[in-house]
């Protein structure tokens, strides 16, 4: 089953990007309409799935890198993420021959749809973790033998730097030393590799998925029950089947900073059943732990997404709201996001949470 | 004339570097004894004046950047160097045939020596701006038609970006960007250009000035007057025969700052001979303008250095102290430091003087 992209879908696809960044990722909707712009001029990039890529072709991935807040007040032109691609290809002497995703969760989604337009390059179904996540070595490529580096850095006045680092934790800390001075709005490319290390290392489909919950979401609204269809559909994927209904209730505390560059803090909720049960979510950027009535319900690599509780709007960490009614639901991240290296890499206590892993599947048999 | 370089003259290149310092630059002597072991090793590098440059030769810049605190507290392996420099002949697709030095005052000056012995690759004896500057487009190359990129920036741990940048000032902030994420000591190659261009740009026979000046001031220790020896031979310099000595006093003030990562402050002077004369200088690494009984005597990009009246030995703004007894020396900058483009870009106006520029010979006439 190949995936094709229309114009008509991408607002579907969006909004499903927005789920699986779990409360970050960067706003898809800004994304959606550069994107469309692109499918509009240039017709939509094909989508080749990933068992589908050949061993032998040589791919690489694109997307935006910095504070989303920022990237909200600038358009894209398209021509500065065009060079920062080139920048790469001729740094490395090749052609890249396809398009990886890096991040299906939030903006990151629409950049290399985009891009994939523009050049008329093809676009794999698929990522590189599955959600979003704040830094460059958190994902499941780092994880699964590949490098993001060399990596390419560049501004929309195409200043830029070619990084190459001794691991990845290094390449991000530089990338981010150079986002900084560049306004926090810069484009990156990186992750090259064959398409036999991609099959092993990426997350497969999560284009499908995303479009597929954003249709999901559509459908429940015709027919008056977006989080039941939802959850319907996430329970037929691969990767999100251990999908569940963690909380219902309304939003009484909001707690939220910005630390180093992250919107850090907590948001305490309420059920309407009146039954005095009460919540608590911690989120850096994205969400990373659900607390109800002091258990933990759900915590990272696994997904916690805060949506509208009647019309299944995924909602972003900075658009939380005191009194908002929301639905939380926990959904059981891909295999490859946690492995014991993976989990290292960006499981609890990568963001200094008290509890260690455990997954969402097996919380709820213990119930 | 061709300079030989010996183990035994670097005692002498070193403290000449650092009085080219003008107060700034970083300690040459620590550079020393890294260029001392590798000519020893290696045996010494080819000299090549900056005449007998051929026109198609490829010639790059290999530099220090970073905090001069910081600097001292590690040594320099050469193998970070060497990496610096062939990574940026990885990026050009090229081998680089000369290394010319990007800056003759203070550290800087040795570390072309090590890689040149090293690699036994010929050094030019010229440099990039006949002193020390702060920022790494403030330079007679940048002026003259030469950019510091591509440009490689590189610490310890062989972490690594090429930098590419619309212009040499935004190339600058990148650089300290990540300089300042790479702790403060890093190496940088760059600067890349033919033999004609190389002619041009920069400023002919400064090793060899500075060798001179450090004999000089050991001869005039052996003879008893090294503030007088230092200053004849100046007068014999192309670049810097208008050397006058501009006030000889004792520090009664000294107010030192650090801000955004440089040495600001002021050094107050007052008069030996008991004439109620007072002279105050302000810094910033580097010194930047006399003002003698309230008159400006010497201002940036000529040369203001300060040195101990008794030995002649240079002294760095970190190493001034209340009480020292210290002459002042005004240097002439070379004529193409002294160009619009050059005063536009490292005059008063950019160090935020209030003072417009006037060439120190055209103030001594005028006294």
């Amino acid at each position: 089953m190949t995936l094709e992209i229309a114009v008509e879908m991408l607002d579907d696809l969006a909004r499903g990007a927005a789920f699986l960044g779990t409360g970050g990722g960067g706003d898809p909707h800004i994304g959606r309409l550069y994107t469309q712009e692109a499918v509009r001029r240039h017709g939509p990039p094909r989508i080749v799935a990933l068992e589908d890529v050949g061993d032998d072709m040589f791919v690489a991935s694109v997307a935006g890198f910095g504070a989303p807040t920022v990237q909200m007040e600038k358009l894209i032109r398209g021509d500065e993420v065009e060079f920062t691609f080139r920048r790469l290809e001729r740094h490395l002497g090749r052609n890249i021959d396809a398009i990886l995703p890096a991040e299906i969760g939030g903006s990151n989604s629409m950049l290399p749809l985009m891009l994939g337009a523009r050049l008329g390059l093809p676009v794999i179904d698929a990522d590189g973790m599955g959600r979003a996540f704040p830094e460059l070595q958190m994902n499941s490529l780092s994880i699964h033998g590949m490098r993001a580096t060399p990596l390419v850095v560049a501004d929309e006045h195409l200043n830029s730097a070619v990084i190459e680092a001794g691991d990845d934790r290094s390449a991000e800390q530089l990338t981010r030393a150079l986002a900084i001075q560049m306004g926090l709005r810069v484009f990156i490319a990186g992750f090259p590799g064959t398409g036999r290390q991609v099959k092993q290392a990426a997350i497969g489909g999560t284009l499908s998925v995303a479009l597929g919950i954003g249709r999901a979401i559509a459908r429940g609204r015709r027919e008056g029950s977006p989080v039941a269809s939802l959850l319907d559909y996430l329970s037929t994927t691969e990767h999100f089947h251990h999908a569940r209904l963690l909380f219902d209730g309304k939003i009484t505390d909001l707690e939220r900073n910005t630390a180093a560059g992250f919107s850090v803090g907590t948001c305490s909720l309420e059920s309407l059943e009146g039954n005095d049960s009460r919540a608590s979510i911690v989120f850096q950027n994205e969400n990373l732990v659900v607390r109800v009535d002091g258990r933990m319900r759900a915590i990272v690599p696994d997904l916690i997404c805060i949506i509208d509780r009647e019309t299944a709007e995924p909602i972003p960490t900075q658009a939380l709201k005191y009194g908002q009614r929301v639905a939380v639901i926990g959904l059981s991240a891909p295999a490859k996001m946690r492995t014991r290296a993976a989990l290292d890499c960006f499981g609890p206590e990568a963001f200094r949470l008290p509890e260690s892993f455990v997954p969402i599947e097996r919380i709820a048999e213990n119930a």
